[in-house]
């Protein structure tokens, strides 16, 4: 099935495996000791593969940049029409992005068009970013879709769930179906359904929300390769070229480092790290510490300053820069820090590894097509309006960045959550370049500055609906266990836990961060506390596509 | 399939259809006056059938009683050895309920016999209770599975999970495999597993947890007909007399009545009942609360007396006896009350939907056995040490019964999530005397008052794993939509909506309830402050079987 993504055969390992029999452990520490080979092939015949050393681990990625644009008319030969299909969170940044990057390559014959129903809202933002019916760049979804080379799938994931059977057949033979999510594979799996042989089928996943794509895009205008990382797949390969035309679209929204996925992994570590530390575990932190610290007879203010604050300021300042450990290297009181980060470290994977084998077992994506069956009866609701959220404006609205807090205790809590996050991923078989993306660069180049910003819902429902319901029911989840399992031993005083204090020090997890900041310029994220972003404020409508 | 309680052809139904034809609204209503035929018959050779109406429904059910012990040698012929599989919460009152039972009606020929593994901690408990290996009636699980005519299955239901081949393939030919939960069913329609042809498969499914079946069949001795209502369905007849052992065993273990479900229903029902109102609705509920009242300004002690003491107590008490709507007249301020009803309900009933079509979809039960999968690595963990539990114990030893507040807000919203809860049933098909004993009888009558003597751990953990797992998922879901959602409605005015108060007041559910209460006598629980309660405490072990 998968073609230019494919499995490396690896001699080392069948090596190893001999080794393996006389004696496993010191034939594992050996292995340790050398970089693994990738298990993942990049065959691109336009862009230049790397192969990079990640913690000891191997893997190829392409790097990207705004002076590759001029090889995007090689990679993408024989496209001529793209059909970005709906306008949720991915697509409005997706869609401007590649018109820009085409324009700026000179290729003023391929156009973008957007595929919406007519009676969508969405139509009028899509006409007040540019595309319009008079010149055909904005039309009827299957209108689109049958017209399109690549076919860039960008409605909600319930709604390709529904629709999908009708959008294969509309497309032309020989098209590219492009995915931002290995979802919809998921679907088909659980249905027993298989895509048509004659089209390729490849994915293009920014490690962030749209708004964020479009903004860090905007912003390596001036500084060339900022922009959020992408992973990508070549699931089927009809026309030979597939695995270029995914690495040109990944270029081309800006993706300062691409690496290689499957559908299936890619999908596992995506929803499962957007219900942990990247949304749902980051806001269940922070209401139950809220709460904690109130009780404990601090304001309110500085209760909110003291977790959300503290979280979307230094810390995630600090993580971007300089990794989690220097987060441990920062706090005044180092004690506190690891004994809170020893007392959340199992509560917090518990819950990681529900969630895991929950998307694993492709429940959570039953449970996603559902809860769209029931939007019109039961819309989702707001999640910013209760009193944290209320104290946090007026928190925000006060703010002298340079005085924000950095709480040792909220810092270890935190910490915690991401490097047990981390750990479940790495246990679960991923790639370090997705874990690094999907559960540390993710929060704080693209998320967490939306939640500095606005709070909660600005981060939250600026993402896709599978994203949105994901936080909704996970939240609740995490801030319950740290309640009831992580704060009551802190209380009780267990405190530091020798093994998990090494473990964390010594995580190799800390040196492939580093060699993943490595790969991209360092740039902040500028989210504005008010207007538009250019792609909207959080969405609040509840209609898919 | 499905024998005894087979669906009955109702010529009324098939004479509406062809009215409503002509005049389908009209007809509706014509048929909503008459009472409605049963859907399940209930073939007893042996016993009583009753057809009641039930809010305009006729079912057939099956009353209990100490006087009808003297039927359980004609019920059980056949049935020399009785043997209970497990000691959670279930077996360990059951088994001696039925023993007892036995006992009084003579029949010193029929054993009752525990399985268990061999290393099980539980073997002394059983020990405690008076089973032991000298005569026979404790031994290990297949010996005393191969040995049974009568095998109730009562070990957790992620066990069952693992060992149903293992188990049917134990059993003797002609004998009765009985269950006391439908889940069994799910796990294995979604595997295209079936029974064995030669044995009877049975269920059934006390509405209560276990220590409330062994303690209200106490109290029956000098209260004929006090227990706890039952389900029975039987799946498969093989020797064509297993109605008759069901309604024996439900009748032995003091069900004051019994009525027909099949297993599917039962677990639709059970699974999605203990996760809303039973345990984790009513958990969320107060946690949400109590954190409400005590921002708003009143004590802790006040906070939790006007929460927890407050459901537990007098609301608890004025359902049990007197129906939901006497808790809107019961209430000083009708307005406060109406008002966070209105807000409350349709948040209830967006986390109810999401939970039935989760236990619907199977989802649920994947969930269970996953979890119990990782109860070696993660262990639940206490949910009662937590601040407000505290709180409670103060409460609780200080404790005047009489000046337990009745508060209005704190009624409004329980009242909602109980009302949205039977609502939810009833449009998904249960009948009302399903619906009344999932989400009212079982809340009043068995579990609260648990709640009520020592806190929530005292409740939940006392109930089956698969409870004590959904409860710890839920009841954080229930407590966060209630306050993004309705708490908010409420600070912001929305007021009472009128379509909702007229539909509580007409409700035909309070006739059934009143009905359902009508066919059992009304006794206090009595659950000890303290001590053992002669089931044992709160359950602390996470192991299964």
């Amino acid at each position: 099935m998968s073609a230019q993504a494919s499995r490396v055969a690896s001699t080392r390992t069948l090596v190893n495996t001999a080794a393996a029999r006389k004696n496993s452990r010191a034939a594992r520490s050996a292995t340790r000791a050398q970089a693994q080979a990738p298990k993942l092939d990049i065959n691109t015949k336009v862009f230049e593969k790397e192969l990079v050393d990640v913690a000891g681990e191997q893997e190829y990625i392409v790097r990207g940049g705004r002076h590759l644009f001029s090889k995007l008319p090689e990679a993408l030969k024989g496209i001529k029409s793209i059909g970005v299909i709906g306008w949720g969170s991915q697509a409005p940044a997706q869609a401007q992005n590649f018109r820009d990057s085409l324009a700026e390559a000179g290729m003023n014959d391929v156009t973008v068009s957007i595929g919406l129903r007519p009676d969508s809202t969405s139509n009028a933002e899509a006409r007040a970013c540019g595309f319009n019916e008079k010149d055909g760049t904005l039309g009827e979804t299957f209108d689109v879709i049958a017209k399109s080379d690549l076919v860039m799938l960008l409605i909600s994931d319930a709604a390709q769930a529904k629709m999908y059977p009708r959008i294969l057949a509309a497309m032309k033979p020989g098209s590219t179906l492009g995915l931002s999510h290995g979802f919809l594979l998921g679907v088909m799996n659980s249905e027993g359904a298989k895509f048509r042989e004659d089209i390729n089928v490849v994915l293009v996943a920014p490690k962030g929300m749209g708004p964020s794509v479009r903004r860090l895009y905007e912003q390596g205008k001036t500084t060339n390769g900022a922009g959020i990382n992408a992973s990508f797949a070549v699931h089927q390969d009809a026309t030979g070229n597939a695995t270029d035309i995914a690495l040109g679209w990944s270029v081309a929204l800006g993706s300062p480092f691409t690496f290689a996925t499957t559908l299936e992994m890619e999908y596992r570590s995506d929803i499962y790290g957007e219900r942990g530390i990247l949304l749902g575990g980051v806001h269940g932190i922070v209401e139950s510490l809220f709460r904690r610290y109130t009780r404990a007879g601090m304001s309110d203010e500085d209760a909110f300053k003291n977790t959300v604050e503290c979280i979307t300021g230094p810390i995630t300042k600090i993580i971007s820069t300089k990794g989690i450990k220097a987060v441990y290297e920062a706090v005044d009181d180092k004690k506190t820090f690891m004994e809170a980060y020893s007392a959340a470290y199992k509560p917090c994977k518990d819950i990681h590894y529900e969630c895991y084998e929950e998307v694993q077992s492709t429940n959570e994506i039953r449970s996603v097509i559902m809860a769209g069956d029931r939007f019109d009866r039961f819309p989702m609701g707001k999640i910013d309006e209760t009193y944290m959220w209320k104290v946090g404006t007026e928190v925000r609205a006060k703010r002298v960045e340079s005085e924000i807090p950095l709480n040792s205790f909220t810092a270890g809590v935190y910490c915690a959550c991401m490097m047990s996050q981390i750990d479940t991923l790495r246990e679960k078989g991923h790639s370090y370049s997705e874990v690094c993306n999907e559960s540390v660069i993710e929060a704080v180049d693209s998320l967490n500055p939306y939640m500095h910003a606005r709070g909660v819902a600005f981060m939250v429902d600026n993402c896709s609906f599978t994203a949105r319901l994901g936080s909704r029911k996970w939240a609740p989840r995490y801030d319950y266990i740290l309640d009831q399992q992580a704060y009551t031993a802190y209380d009780n005083k267990v405190g530091v836990d020798s093994e998990l204090e090494s473990k964390f020090m010594n995580n190799p997890a800390h040196i492939a961060i580093a060699k993943c900041c490595e790969l991209r310029p360092s740039v902040d994220i500028s989210v504005s506390t008010q207007g538009s972003d250019g792609v909207g404020g959080a969405r609040e409508q509840n209609k898919m596509g």
